[in-house]
């Protein structure tokens, strides 16, 4: 017998139709014996309606009737759930995050978790209801409903996994795992059974967007086995935990990318200390988010500066440059939206060294060529023309033995 | 300036255009240095369609989930108003019933309010903050949330009202007051300026569906003035309050009627005593509410005993009655669901004899016959034929000088 966290997500909740097979799915694992806590998404759709109401009689309104509005549309999704369970014979029980208590900050449409009291959730498990606590939502301090932010229904279904020390949270989705890369663009992709923390930190901010990265540090910190599985297949999922031995056997775990990027560099910028805080300051002032950072250290006392930014915001990011460049005596600004990144992620590069020249060298054998890099202890990150993706994926795919039944390094 | 409990109920909420409406009249208010607290319903009709979905996954829930569900619907209306008045340029803050807090009893679904706690409403009064609060909701003893039945909002309006020591509660519908009696029966109906709780009552319960009858208890109650006016047309609408001297001068308010009941007669009973519990209290038993309850002492040592039920519950009442009648030895058992009960309602008739007696000319004057006749202190109702309900309202609203420009006897 097990203590588990579920959450199902919006899609999984969309029908009534849809709320009954979850009701299936949550009493298969109480008539086997576990102890279950559900956190359940809003009806997809249904917090961009509450939303679109809202802006629509004031789209400049205060946050926090935002999250009076917005908050309803899980407040739905547990009552239902809680029905259909009692009507299938599981003793059920619905909470809004302020009934719980899931305590946050005052940071409406993006509150965080403060605490969350156990008592009740524990009491009910003990008593053989399942609680089924609405994701997304919390009491700030003031007594008013907060929402964690989008996606929040993640982080909720592991804080409370975290408070109830509870032995797995499951966080149930339309797919079935997290796979080696996206198998839209590598038919070979292979579901992992395991992977890190680390790991998928690095896949999920890397454009494979299974989890919510904050859930996924929320679940490291608090040490927390994480699984990703498919409501509507069923199958083992993918187990996200923390490392253990067997995991160093694999080298690279994944290969994650990122299409929305662009690529600005300023040349020939004067190569002195300050540099990349005055090209830099102004892009963060402008609330521009920077991704990959590189600085080649000039032979003619000139150095190219090139970094990273969302597409969307490269029009703007090349036009502080451009100024930037101006004051700095720099030669000039370089722009590119045409580009891509892939990363090959693993705890496994670690302690292995030549992981990079085999990736660089797995590329140059089909062609590619590389405009940037960039690496970290379980990441090495490489932009690309975007016109090469697809084979960049797949020769890396097949050169570090990802596939079905490929070698493992 | 005066502190004032406006609720608007969910045709007024029933879409953006209108809660914008709402909240210009609310503005209007605040801007001639009023303080204002306002109650709200559902958007019509959102209260049917999320109790559809919940009955929709199982039909005998909890009523504790459907509480929780249903509960949403003011949740949403609160801060789209509380929006529009910030956007309106009026400080403006939400709260759902357990926000408040409004404490209720643990029957979900038709809680009662046990006490509610004026503290935020005022601060937020006293720092020029309208606050905007869920009708129809509070919090019950484990911390669920309750409803109080369909209409509850009126009564959330009243009870804030009574807690705040409010100088007036503002039910704002979609009739621009109480009237004589109904404008569709009677043209020339009048809207009253003034009427009592105890008027008010008898007007409602007799089919003026004007007001929640428990609204108006616990206005009458905790002397709460009730104000009926239109959202939609401006005016001063009708208010409710206590008897004051002037009000002696009328000696009829209006004329109610109720045209869903049904009329029964035992004939022949024996006449000894425990006949009326013997009848009645079978049909009691089978949850039938009856309303008029009329025994003639008989001549020959037996009795008519004539009752009125609603017409549903006409065919039940007949089959519990047949067989009451045989084992009581009764003549038989009469059935008429072609009637209806016209009522004359007024504070003055206590002090003035002869209103009955006038009423009966008037009636008999228009060739109207009275099959049964009930009396109180401030109401006098007779059964007539159906076909004869638009005649005898407007003969008797005549007849005591109730029409528009009509003599005040």
């Amino acid at each position: 017998m097990a203590l588990i966290v579920q959450k199902y997500g919006g899609t999984s909740m969309g029908s009534l139709e849809r709320i009954e097979h979850v009701c299936r799915k949550v009493a298969s694992f109480v008539e086997q014996g576990h102890q279950v806590v559900v956190v359940v998404s809003a009806m997809s759709g249904e917090t961009d309606r509450l939303l679109k109401l809202a802006k629509g009689i004031n789209p400049k309104g205060s946050e926090r009737e935002y999250d009076q509005i917005a908050s309803t549309g899980e407040q739905v999704t547990i009552g239902l759930l809680a029905l259909a369970l009692e009507k299938h014979g599981v003793k059920a029980r619905s909470y809004t995050g302020p009934q719980v208590t899931i305590k946050t900050d005052s940071s409406f449409m993006k509150a965080r978790i403060l605490s969350i009291d156990a008592d009740k959730l524990l009491a009910d498990c003990k008593a053989g209801i399942v609680p089924v606590v609405a994701g997304f939502q919390g009491i700030a301090p003031d007594g008013s409903t907060a929402t964690l932010g989008r996606g929040g229904s993640d982080t909720t279904g592991v804080a409370i996994a975290a408070a109830l020390k509870a032995d797995e949270c499951q966080i149930y989705t339309d797919v079935d795992g997290v796979y080696t890369t996206d198998p839209r663009v590598e038919p070979k992709a292979r579901r992992l059974d395991k992977i890190t923390f680390e790991e998928m930190l690095e896949m999920a901010s890397l454009g494979s967007k299974v989890l919510q990265i904050r859930s996924v540090e929320f679940a490291g910190k608090y040490k927390v086995p994480l699984r990703v599985l498919s409501t509507f297949v069923d199958g083992p999922g993918t187990l996200i935990t923390l490392e253990d031995n067997k995991m160093e056997d694999a080298l690279i775990s994944g290969i994650a990318f990122a299409k929305d990027e662009a690529q600005l560099t300023v040349a020939g910028v004067p190569d002195r200390p300050g540099i990349a805080a005055a090209i830099l300051g102004p892009i963060g002032d402008a609330n521009i988010e920077v991704d990959m950072i590189v600085q080649n250290v000039g032979a003619d006392g000139t150095t190219d500066f090139t970094f990273t930014v969302h597409r969307n915001d490269l029009e703007k990011a090349q036009d502080i440059s451009t100024k930037v460049a101006k004051e700095l005596g720099a030669k000039g600004v370089r722009a590119a939206n045409d580009i891509v990144k892939v990363s090959l992620v693993g705890v496994g590069m670690r302690s292995h060294a030549g992981i990079a020249s085999q990736m660089f060298k797995a590329l140059a054998g089909a062609n590619i060529n590389i405009r940037m890099i960039s690496t970290s202890e379980i990441k090495v990150s490489v932009v690309i023309e975007e016109m090469y993706l697809e084979l960049a994926v797949r020769t890396l795919h097949k050169a570090f033995g990802l596939e079905e039944g490929g070698k493992v390094a």
